[in-house]
């Protein structure tokens, strides 16, 4: 299944050309809240299983018609990987990788959906595209071996993990409002049986920067997981972003950033660099 | 008003020696979901505004009987502020501060309540004890002056940031289950008219090891709230973590901690060693 939210929040479900409104029948009465609609769903699928869904004679609207929301607007948490291919170590001369620095984790309030723009905020500091495999959790996971890691899947989406180079906390580089573009959907963990063998591709103003396959991970998604959930417990709809290769560089205002992966889909978002200002007038700067 | 959990996840307002069972008049119908009830109420009372409370004719139960639980037990967000004292800055030799490095992020998977016990990861790695003033959010904030800062907040808590002095991203160091402590209850702000002028103490293992105020903060809380609302949106029921002062060091198995701000209370957590294991047998390691 593909699942995504569309319009005012609504729960779809691609289907051919079309979304196929299954809120109702998928996450239940009430309003999801800030979280959304799939979140729930997947919360309620952790506990009860997975519903097992007949759409006939559900609302559809075409694709083309509907405006699709990020499918998980405000994850539980979202972990990012550093360093977790060797391109990407050797382009910025990195000593360590992840397996020395372990995970990071990014604000929940970055994420945008599709055909949303990145806010870029500094003028005079590089503001970088970064293209990755999603892993989205479907159960809670604590101490999982890398064997039985999958298992606690969900599905799997593209992010982007919109990264400023300036001296701060990784958290700070990478948390500014719409600094975590997800979508277009999620796709369900059974319509993806190796996670580690994708080819992604990333475009920026139409000119190829990034392309690899998630063979080439450091920490593939199983030992990934495996390791996270060794430090921090994770919970239904919790979003991993598995890090990037080779190929990152600095977006300018009016890009369109291209995100492709291999049987997930393509998500592409703008860029907005209107709001900027210069690093030297940001808020609680210290002079000298 | 005081106000945590207690028990099944009941919401309790202290009054006097009892705690008053307010889950139905404050949190209203139905499950709360693992945010907690106190998160509930206030994201209702953003959105409502703050309820008139006639403790009269409700249920109430003794402090001394009641089991205490974290007032917040998966808040949306925390955030970290690190290095923002300057005795700690010296005592650990950064070079640098807040002002230079930003905030960073925990995972809210890592919250316990009083009384529960922090969990050592590693047996040759020391994990340390951080006291620190907790401001939890009450609306949503983004790019809010230091001026009005406060006015967007929530309350006030003690927090324990714990963290393991390795190698990793502060994010991984400080997010292992069991690492943020928070409680005994989140006093509303209107009992803490300037948060900038708290005694605050910490003792581990019956000896003092941190004692300051809050006046010497480096970015105190208005200007905190205001540089952190400058890069991420702040949700109500996010949780900031001031920093905290010298005197940090290392936790042994069995030893209790004790975190006393001024007109807030009074955090007590064990500490428990028997699950940690030797760093170089962590997931994730890599030869050589």
């Amino acid at each position: 299944m593909r699942l995504t939210l569309f319009n005012e929040g609504r729960l779809g479900l691609v289907d051919g050309d079309d979304l196929v409104d299954v809120t109702d029948r998928l996450a239940g009465p009430g309003t999801p809240g800030p979280a959304g609609a799939l979140h729930r769903y997947i919360e309620t699928a952790a506990r009860d299983g997975a519903a097992r869904l007949d759409v006939s004679g559900l609302p559809r609207v075409p694709l083309t018609e509907a405006v699709l929301r990020a499918p998980l607007p405000r994850p539980g948490k979202i972990v990012g990987a550093p360093v977790n291919y060797l391109d990407h170590k050797a382009e910025m001369e990195y000593s360590t990788s992840i397996a020395d620095l372990g995970v990071f984790l990014k604000a929940n309030s970055s994420v945008i959906g599709p055909g949303q723009d990145i806010v870029l905020p500094y003028t005079d500091k590089r503001t970088d595209q970064e293209g990755e495999l999603g892993v989205v959790i479907g159960r809670t996971t604590s101490h999982v071996s890398a064997g039985e890691a999958l298992d606690h899947v969900f599905g799997y989406t593209c992010v982007l993990d919109i990264t400023v180079r300036s001296g701060e906390d990784r958290s700070t580089r990478k948390s500014f409002d719409t600094f975590t573009p997800l979508g277009p959907w999620v796709v369900t963990a059974d319509e993806i049986p190796d996670p580690d063998s994708l080819d992604l591709r990333c475009d920026v103003g139409g000119t190829t920067r990034q392309r690899t396959n998630t063979a080439d991970l450091i920490f593939g998604v199983r030992e990934l997981i495996a390791y996270t959930s060794s430090v921090m417990t994770l919970h239904p709809g919790d979003v991993i972003a598995t890090g990037t290769p080779a190929g990152v560089g600095p977006l300018s205002h009016g890009d369109r950033v291209v995100l492709d992966i291999e049987r997930i889909g393509r998500l592409e978002v703008g860029v907005d660099g209107s709001r900027a200002a210069p690093y030297e007038q940001r808020p609680g700067r210290r002079s000298g």
